[in-house]
């Protein structure tokens, strides 16, 4: 099977440090953090400003990967659902798509709002959202 | 340095052929394709329907890699940008993000409207749009 290699762009640094007290998603998080980017991308940075929404592509490095079906947002009641038809950290490529407000930029340092992602999360892709 | 390993979960089959005739984004694009779901991944499907929007993340297997600075859409008027701060198919972790209508399902293949990516294009991870 082929396969896709990533390495991280950068990580989140944030007061989350457990995922059980995470927010389920950036829209209901009023957290924030500071994602820090690698040296040697902060070319790739140039453009992005306090004001802006981007896209944040994290990988879920504490999320399991063989889990095909989850209870969506732990509620039984609503029976097994495909991950693909969810928002569960829960999937075969653990990738969290977040979108988050700029507060600020200090060169390699991201001041964001929203973070649904714990500390030490690596990011693997910031794009502009549409 | 750490890396992170995915390997597709399906695959694109559409009418583009190139990158050059390929929209720039989903949300301008009216093009319809199917996405072809590996067959070990059909429980993960439970719950994707037609008349949803799914959020789909592809792996840009043609894309240039170690890029940093891009002109946005070819447009050299207003110099070159962090591929950060674009939607550009470059970039370190070459990952997409599409907002795609299901237009139907038969079991492992959906019917998908806005396809933004080439025949053939890799896909890493299907979501539920927030």
């Amino acid at each position: 099977m082929t396969t896709y290699t990533m390495t991280p762009i950068g990580f989140m640094r944030c007061e989350l440090t457990t995922r059980a007290e995470t927010p389920r998603n950036y829209d209901i998080s009023e957290i924030v953090g500071v994602i820090e980017i690698l040296p040697e991308y902060e070319d790739a940075l140039d453009g992005v400003e306090a004001g802006q929404t981007v896209v944040a592509l994290f990988w879920l490095h504490q999320a399991e990967r063989d889990i095909l079906k989850v209870y969506p947002r732990g509620d039984r009641s609503r029976g097994l659902t495909g991950v693909f038809a969810t928002r569960s950290p829960v999937r075969p490529n653990p990738i969290a798509v977040s979108e988050l407000q700029v507060l600020g930029r200090d060169r390699l340092r991201l001041r964001v709002k929203g973070v649904d992602v714990v500390d030490g999360t690596p990011l693997v892709d910031l794009k502009k959202k549409i």
